[in-house]
């Protein structure tokens, strides 16, 4: 197991224990049994740690992302899984719902009143008069879409092909613009490919609705920091809730922290639970073994 | 209209004139013709304000509640009618399903950490491993509880006659212990009357399961504010979101203000919109002309 940076590891291989006593668990860099090693699980490994097992045959990510598996160097050959849990989906879509109704209620500006002792009402939006814009409406996307219908947003949906989801007007790759017109608060849930970093830039920002909102469960890398502090301060954006950034964990003195329309959570929209997720790892160390199909394979080409 | 510390008042008479142009509409203590005067709109009218006017027949609440006017003398043969309006219940229930979702992911303590630059991940809660008990369980508890269990909660519904509401249990007078020790989440939504003043004592939190959460959104009156933080302070509740409270606006260095588990809004959870309320008082004049009965009247025994 390579995952530098989880300070939960031990957890993980007890549940690995409990599942399959048989199995040999060790932990990266102090592991003995390079030679033998087929599979192996990783969160943001070190650049080169994959070559050093010879007999590599799978590397599982820890993580629904596997940007930070497939920027390291993957020998030829090797297959590559990421995390496919109903509770990513689940716990991102109330992540998004809870943003979206702390900003139509401006909670933010709540708590900090709350400090000056100050009683000072504000009024606020209703879920119906919201229109939300999905970016990105793979599996994750529509679920938290689907939610959002249920609460009463109206709901939009791009990606690249067109999707077809009950109450959400979808777009496709070249609609973008009349997408991003629409969208009052933008939900960024794209994955991480050459393609989409910086994709949150000053030319996006401005064809959304004066003032919009930003709500970015996606990746870091996706949104171009001076473009974003910019179109706040010309009020093209009038805020964003913000859970993942282009370096994690959010460097002290980070302009963001202490911006006040921003709201900032340290990358727990989802937090992968091993209990969901082992079972599924070792299922497929099993199809690994009998040389059948893996499930949740990344298709290395796309990224995703 | 008799409505001091209402800054709106303007809007509500221009609403009047609008709805009826025919409406003669005057504003206390500056109206001229009290001896004619049948109807009065009012919020939190003085002690004696309604014994000026010889000939009323209806005072009209410019609010849900009506504990402001029964608590004052109200000459006899006076009906009185109350606000009952839609997105009176849309905006409660909005806002208590955003104080439960702050709850469960721990938002008030990342606007702390936020100030601080400090990364720390916390672990969360899913509705659908939290039941939220809502005390007083009429036209307004049950739009609440409605919503929450479309966003999979479980819940329970306290009321002194028992209810029947898909999905969920509900409990009556004498049940209110059980439903008590099952509600992880309290949400008060009771009418104020004498019964229910304190009624958020000690007691009733030793009842709740070890570190509930509370949110207030009946009325101040019910919360027994030295138990309420003994109970904090001891465990027995983990946090409170509070919009209503014994003295409004609540005072400068009141205690609630500074404490970290205390999530405070200005009694916002709902905001009356003269819009929608205006029709249905101007309708209620009608009615009183045309000596029919009135809408939304007031039990004046039972005090809602």
């Amino acid at each position: 197991m390579i995952c530098p940076e989880r300070n939960s590891v031990s957890k993980w291989v007890q549940y690995f224990k409990e599942e399959n006593s048989n199995l040999t668990v060790e932990v990266y860099p102090n592991d003995t049994q390079r030679e033998k090693t087929e599979f192996v699980v990783a969160w943001n490994p070190p650049e080169d740690a994959f070559e050093k097992f010879p007999n590599l045959k799978v590397i599982a990510s820890m993580a629904a992302g596997v940007k930070h598996i497939t920027s390291k160097k993957i020998p030829k050959g090797v297959k590559v899984t990421r995390v496919k849990d109903d509770y990513l989906n689940y716990d991102l879509s109330y992540y998004v719902l809870n943003a979206i109704l702390n900003y139509l209620r401006d909670m933010p500006l709540y708590f900090q009143q709350q400090q000056k002792n100050n009683w000072k009402r504000l009024t606020y939006k209703r879920p119906e008069d919201v229109t939300v814009g999905i970016l990105g409406f793979g599996n994750i996307g529509q679920a938290i879409g689907k939610l959002l219908v249920k609460n009463d947003f109206k709901v939009l949906g791009w990606s690249r092909s067109k999707k077809k989801v009950e109450g959400i007007e979808t777009f496709k790759e070249d609609e973008l613009n009349t997408f991003l017109a629409k969208s009052e608060v933008l939900v960024c849930m794209l994955p991480h490919t050459p393609e989409t970093e910086d994709i949150l830039n000053e030319e996006l920002f401005l064809q959304l609705p004066k003032g919009a909102y930003l709500i970015n469960v996606g990746r870091g890398a996706q949104l171009q920091e001076e473009d974003f502090l910019k179109a706040l301060a010309n009020g093209q954006l009038s805020g964003a809730t913000l859970d993942v950034f282009k370096t994690e964990p959010l460097p002290e003195g980070h302009l963001f922290w202490k911006h006040k329309n921003i709201v900032i959570t340290p990358h727990t929209a989802s937090i992968t639970n091993p209990k969901t997720i082992v079972p599924k790892m070792v299922e497929n160390f099993k199809r690994m073994q009998n040389n059948e199909p893996l499930k949740d394979e990344v298709n290395l080409e796309k990224g995703y």
